[in-house]
């Protein structure tokens, strides 16, 4: 943080090669994108053109968000981190919504909860972990959330549970868009009700009632970068927005037609690719304040990213879905995604059980990372 | 409890309206239930006044057993409180069972269950720590009822695993009474006597060798009410049973026809409303402790309870249907109830484990429980 | 132990008496089996005779290398301890998946898994716990074990996921071998790779960088017993070899025939016969240390064992089983297989998470296995 402060203070050159400052470095490919689809070429270059100028916006709408949350109190400011949080990865998902992707859509999802839980985790505990006899975190904080992603794990099993028994089956990874019947659609609704009323009363108990939980002591060295101004940011936030919707657009434009000149298919691109690249400057952050030994922050934006997903971010697109594209999408995932965040889930409860880390613990989560991304390739 | 106990002291009037006397208000429903059904007018009225009726009798059972028990050692206390501790639900489910309603049955062993672990678990949780910065409990005695709970969840789970494979599917939650083979009938008899055994195990270890876990510290302010003498309470319990019989009679003679008049399946009635019904006192009981900060009682009676229906309530009804109505009554859970009773067993095993709650883990396990209560309306 | 040493310097005949030595009682068995072979009598005779056959050849087996890893350092040491562990279960194995036997093995694997978990750590629960009032073991050493245990789940379970959705749906408990296509035969050996690099991350982690975790204190009274000397253990380690591998060649060669005039299925046999003598000797080990009290070294032996067997002994089959016998062998098990996995695996992380058991969890884990034992019986 300190090569990266003084950066900012020595040039934005400095910065650019700073440990914050690397996704910028993208922003090339912001253009790049645009004029590769204006001019129509192949859609595997659109594809990871776009994916890559995802990375820069997401970095700079997330520093944004800090910077306005730092301004404000701990109640407003927790609240805009949660509505800006994931915005990248919401913005994904509506355009995906609109083009009817939803089966995209739902991989995405996935991909983005159990990125979080294997990939980031893991990343984080291994890399923090190196060199070190164990790292230590604040297990209540991180149990509540693990908490939260149980209480997921069940809403987001029983529409799949429902449409196996009552419906057409479990849809196959393969599928685009699913035509399920009317009860599937409206269990999914009040569903996505409960889990947004629940995510509601994680807000009141994070920010609120145990704020002191999740607000470890001031760290002073986190201060040394000169803050940005209300207005910069609102003016940052706005311009991240724009390139994101844009960025957005193009990507999932090109993603059916890449995936298939890849030979991948369009579920394992929605749950490993699209789930990372709107992720990856937090994801970075994640990994770094992990090796700087914080594991609180890192369990937290881990942990909290993936519950954030699953609670809001999932049931606030069933709601939309109601209103944008072709018709509703319903909560009813297959069985991969289930199989996969479910254990997932199990293993977050595990790890984080204990309020301690060790790299062997992040070397199993990329293990289990990689078994199913495997099984993902192949379906 | 003071309240309660000046109640008593001071009239009958005073006793109605205090927190322990309320289900006693309910009453007129027993004579009700009894005229609507001789007239033979509606089976939805005839099926919620008997409801309604039901929970007066299970209080005064569970009051009379509590008296019993306390003036007896903790040995035959235990024995006690365990062979009448769920009474109301097995008479209940033996009246079900004698007229074939097998999946009426298994529908209200898993309503209890999971009614147990996440709506009385969760008010309780709620409840009890609005206002208190967390409460804590025995997590030895809660981990060792979660454990006999994550036995159960295998032992009820392998028959279903059988019939799945070997046999023709599992159940639907529509049907009434699905024929199986001789196979997973014997397997669920010999299951059921492995369940009982360890049951039976677990009475030693609570009533015997770890006695000192689950009687925590003499508390004064329960004993300021006038203890009942033996002769009352065999009264009381003898009258209890009956009423209880009566009003169980009533209900599962009306529940087939109410469900289909108000537009509910069977299941639904069996799962949420059954369930609740027969569990009712005692489950104001588990909240109202909860409120007064003696979570390890709170916790015991919820827990507690499921683990009782599991491993005994469930197994003794196997056993009796070899004898009762129509033919054997194999432990084949359709998968809605398999899903509901696994997740809420690890869900019980996740906020038992650190002998800790605040307000917000109860509203997750409501939340939980509405999701499920709302699959299981749409089956 | 003291009893061992003295009956070592007293003479082989106060040896066998001992509570090391009663293995080598059933040597007879290893002539018998070979002269019933080649008098081709009745298949259930040369089965038993060979599973007989094969207790004292593991004892000696495990025996010879625990001296050869005396002499070594803990390095060399432990990986000694790693590669000749489980040679019992995967000589047999080798063998079986020479005969293309691929259900037997599968069932075998799980059913060392489930043994070790559930049979074993219950025996020694349970033993260990008698008189007791609790027993006390390193939560962190057993949590790093049972991690590596949810892994293999994973890894496990994904396969049969993409099978059960992609393929021919999973194999029933009968088949003896079924034909899959390339692609899970692909994704397994992958899996493969991925379980067996982690478990060589799980070496470097409990020998070099978290040894002391895994090397509780010298404890004397193990060192009384002479100590053999390595040409000594070489040879005995030879000869165990030998007689290991003659033993597994007939007891394979017996199973079907055997089974069936039984009236056992193959995969009962596999999963709970040939399971249980593999490790016969190592499971007295855990149970008699468990009654001396060092619950840690107990622990280490059931779990150690399970996570070896699903993360080194499975994945070496499937690779193996690419050059050797009639065609690759992809990791899909049955649904019994998944189920009583996962539940076990489950189970594993519970009881060990707190670091502490009773005799009452030792009962509770035995029901399981009589449970999942039954309901593989009726399979």
């Amino acid at each position: 943080m300190t090569g990266a402060t003084s950066g900012r203070r020595a040039g934005p050159r400095a910065f650019l090669l700073s440990s914050d400052g690397w996704p910028y470095l993208l922003v090339p490919f912001i253009p790049l994108a645009i004029v590769l689809d204006l001019a129509g070429v192949s859609a595997v270059a659109i594809f990871f053109a776009s994916a890559l100028g995802v990375i820069p916006t997401a970095a700079l709408m997330g520093r944004a968000t800090e910077e306005l949350a730092a301004r404000s109190g701990p109640g407003v400011g927790g609240l805009l981190n949660v509505t800006f949080g994931n915005a990248p990865e919401l913005i994904i998902a509506l355009f995906a919504l609109e083009k009817g992707l939803h089966e995209v859509v739902k991989a995405s999802l996935t991909g983005s909860v159990i990125g979080n839980i294997l990939l980031v985790l893991g990343m984080s505990m291994f890399v923090g972990g190196l060199g070190r006899e164990k790292q230590e975190f604040n297990r209540v904080a991180a149990g509540a959330q693990s908490s939260m992603l149980l209480l997921a794990a069940v809403a987001l099993v029983m529409p799949a549970i429902f449409e196996g028994i009552n419906g057409s089956g479990l849809p196959s990874p393969g599928a685009e868009r699913v035509a399920y019947d009317g009860d599937v659609e409206h269990l999914s609704l009040v569903v996505a009700l409960v889990l947004i009323a629940s995510y509601g009363a994680g807000l009141v108990f994070s920010l609120k009632t145990h704020r002191s939980l999740f607000n470890p002591p001031h760290e002073p060295d986190e201060e040394e970068a000169q803050p940005w101004s209300v207005r910069r940011s609102v003016g940052a936030l706005a311009l991240a927005g724009v390139a994101v919707a844009v960025m957005s657009e193009i990507l999932v434009g090109s993603i059916s037609e890449a995936a298939t000149s890849i030979g991948l298919t369009e579920f394992f691109v929605g749950a490993i690719v699209v789930a990372t690249v709107g992720n990856a400057a937090e994801h970075w952050v994640a990994v770094l304040v992990a090796h700087k030994n914080k594991m609180d922050l890192s369990v937290n934006i881990a942990i909290g990213s993936s519950a954030q997903i699953a609670l809001f971010v999932a049931p606030v697109l069933v709601l939309v879905s109601f209103v944008l594209g072709p018709g509703p999408m319903p909560l009813v995932f297959n069985g991969f995604e289930l199989g996969a965040f479910l254990l997932a889930v199990l293993i977050a409860n595990h790890v984080t059980a204990e309020g301690e880390s060790t790299w062997f613990e992040g070397v199993q989560l990329l293990c289990v990372y990689a078994v199913v991304a495997l099984a993902f390739a192949f379906a």
